[in-house]
């Protein structure tokens, strides 16, 4: 399942990073299971990692290689991602894997291996099959291109209980020059915020500085990637990377770095949305929007609580405008002296609660309307402050039962 | 679906406690859903509500009842039960509702309206058919009867979803004289601590002091209602009320009041369990045990982190002996410096996880073996401290879904 159609964008190319897929044979045959990303040797690449605390081994080589090449001031040059096997879960040995699928990159490309990160998905537990994983490199970096279709390859390539690939770009004029962002992000299930809850690939031509890189990739994930959640599990291999090659033109002044981040935050929102449009057995897109919170944690607490709520997430999937369930759910949310006579709540144009209880405008007809959509918005005012939160979210249906029942993740 | 068999035990006479049952029709015709306790003049009545904010009507009027009576020094005389409706997310009219019903109990029976207590449960949002319920009164407080029958026909009375009456009790020795505990429950759904999470009604003949009762209550709960979960949602509308009559033997010593204690806990945690055996659609009984952690708080923390993961419970419904999503919702838990190496997870007698990684002993037959079973332990040492934690919970099955997207609660 997932929600509404998606039509891979057309990629406009990156001057400066190619991409390259290989079948290595991972789990399943006859299948796109290894990426290779290749940047210049001027790029800049930023990164922010899950925060669960059995990250997989690739995780914590990739934190270690990045942090090597900032401080000697040498780019990373190559990003490997293979799916069907995550490497999370595999204690010393998992980190030797991972250490040596860097090494054999760097060995056929020349580069320090310090300048190769590793990224794994799949299942969690097993060991890689380096055998077969290391045979699929010459392919991959045979492959590599900078075109649109390379762009899909390598977005079907780091798929795994995934319906579809996802992408998107932006084109921003910058003064008289002109910088593209493209983004590729795959995630299904195990999806929840602080941090990255998946693996995303950004790159742009943009020359902009590091510091400034890795400050607007923080920002833009706070309200993108940490802003899904399909089931509240955070992966043990969530990593969501930026790279500008700095081929193109360079990024000063406010009002550029303002359109910058604009075009960032845009591609970010497009791939987390990608990711909820197509969580495991999602048939609803929700989104949850909270206003006049305390604060932006408070707004992003009552709009979680919302949207982890396997009751509201049932009445969702079963277009049931059961509004008590996000009523209640709301309800519990941690917020103190929470006064609710002052909490209004509204499905889509629908008023459903207002003064503590079910707004007197409110008829079934009206909410089964807005239920029956696939698209549902729940706008909750806390009538507390100035603040507000987004979140993103999808239904729990038969099928995500079936997906994880079923599946070995 | 529920697990394992359940016998309603044989309760013995409460001296100074009777319950009447009726059928008032107030959602399905020709089934019993209002219930009426009534307890001596000289009973103590202690409890614990939601803290859901949007708490429901009969929840406000309760507290506000109970208070009444404890500052008059009075004893709350009459607890009246309605299921199928919470008379929640009702608003002003709702309270109104509430204490119209204490007040026919009141007029009905010869005592102050504040010696009566509303408990309501079953959908919410819609207006409690008054006329039925006022109707259903004389009925119920003419069956008023003391035998293990009449306390059977109360815990059919107060059931939702449920599929089978929960009841439990003891009886203590304390010196020359005996006291028996009696307790039923219900609960189903929307199921999770802080607080009661469901309705339970438990009485004794012990007399007792109330600031007593009241702590024992709370420090009984914190062990037992409070450790369960369902799905993480809580009601608008849970309560746990401890009624004492006294008029049997005194508890006094530390001795006795230990000895009471334990039998009251006994009683409390499984009328607790039996809300998760009998939880929906669940098809595992499933007992969280953290040992080793810095604070109970901590380890509660991981327990409910894990208890509540969608991708465990339905690798639970599955019986797949899915490790790899118990380390990861381990890993996402809300502790901090949290050093993975020192942690290991046994399922059942069949160690997991040590060392940051699936233990070398560790066998797929051995973990199967043990997920095949309808009642499984999982215990996580976290290695930081001398603390323990214990929930209980179920699995994430297609029945729930089906429940959930069908019923509307």
């Amino acid at each position: 399942m997932a929600v509404g159609q998606a039509r891979f964008p057309d990629m406009p190319v990156i001057d400066g990073l190619r991409l390259g897929t290989a079948m290595a044979g991972i789990k399943k045959a006859q299948r796109s299971d290894l990426v290779v990303i290749e940047a210049a040797p001027e790029a800049r690449v930023v990164g922010a990692f899950t925060r669960n605390a059995f990250c997989a081994a690739p995780v914590v080589v990739a934190r270690e290689h990045l942090a090597a090449s900032t401080a000697r001031g040498a780019a990373a040059r190559y990003l490997v991602i293979n799916t069907g096997n995550a490497n999370a879960g595999t204690g010393a040995p998992g980190l030797r894997d991972a250490r040596l699928t860097c090494a054999e990159v760097a060995r056929l490309t020349g580069v320090d291996e310090r300048a190769v990160l590793p990224f794994s998905t799949g299942v969690i537990g097993e060991a890689l099959p380096m055998d077969r994983l290391l045979a699929g490199f010459p392919d991959a970096l045979a492959s590599l291109d900078d075109t649109s279709e390379a762009w899909h390859r390598a977005a079907e390539g780091i798929l795994t209980t995934d319906t579809r690939a996802k992408g998107a770009s932006v084109t921003l004029s910058l003064g008289e020059a002109s910088v593209s962002i493209n983004g590729i992000s795959k995630g299904s299930g195990m999806i929840r915020p602080d941090m990255a809850t998946m693996l995303a690939f950004v790159a742009t031509d943009a020359a902009i500085e590091p510091s400034l890189l890795d400050g607007l990739l923080h920002e833009t994930l706070e309200h993108s990637f940490n802003c899904i959640t399909v089931d509240g599990d955070t992966s043990t291999n969530d990593a969501c990377m930026l790279i500008a090659t700095g081929r193109g033109a360079r990024v000063v002044g406010e009002d550029q770095i303002e359109r910058f981040r604009n075009g960032l935050q845009r591609v970010m929102i497009e791939l987390a949305q990608a990711i909820i449009r197509d969580g495991e057995g999602a048939t609803k897109f929700v989104t949850l929007h909270v206003s006049s919170a305390a604060s932006r944690r408070e707004g992003l607490d009552v709009a979680f609580t919302v949207a982890h709520s396997p009751l509201v997430k049932t009445a969702l999937y079963a277009s049931d405008a059961n509004w008590g369930r996000i009523l209640a759910a709301v309800g519990r949310a941690p917020v103190s002296d929470f006064d609710v006579s002052r909490v209004s709540i509204d499905l889509g144009e629908v008023r459903l609660v207002e003064a503590g209880g079910r707004a007197l405008t409110y008829t079934e007809e009206a909410g089964s309307a807005v239920m029956a959509r696939e698209e549902i918005s729940i706008h909750i005012d806390l009538g507390r402050g100035e603040e507000a939160a987004t979140v993103w979210t999808s239904d729990l249906s038969h099928d995500y039962v079936s997906i994880n029942a079923d599946y070995r993740s």
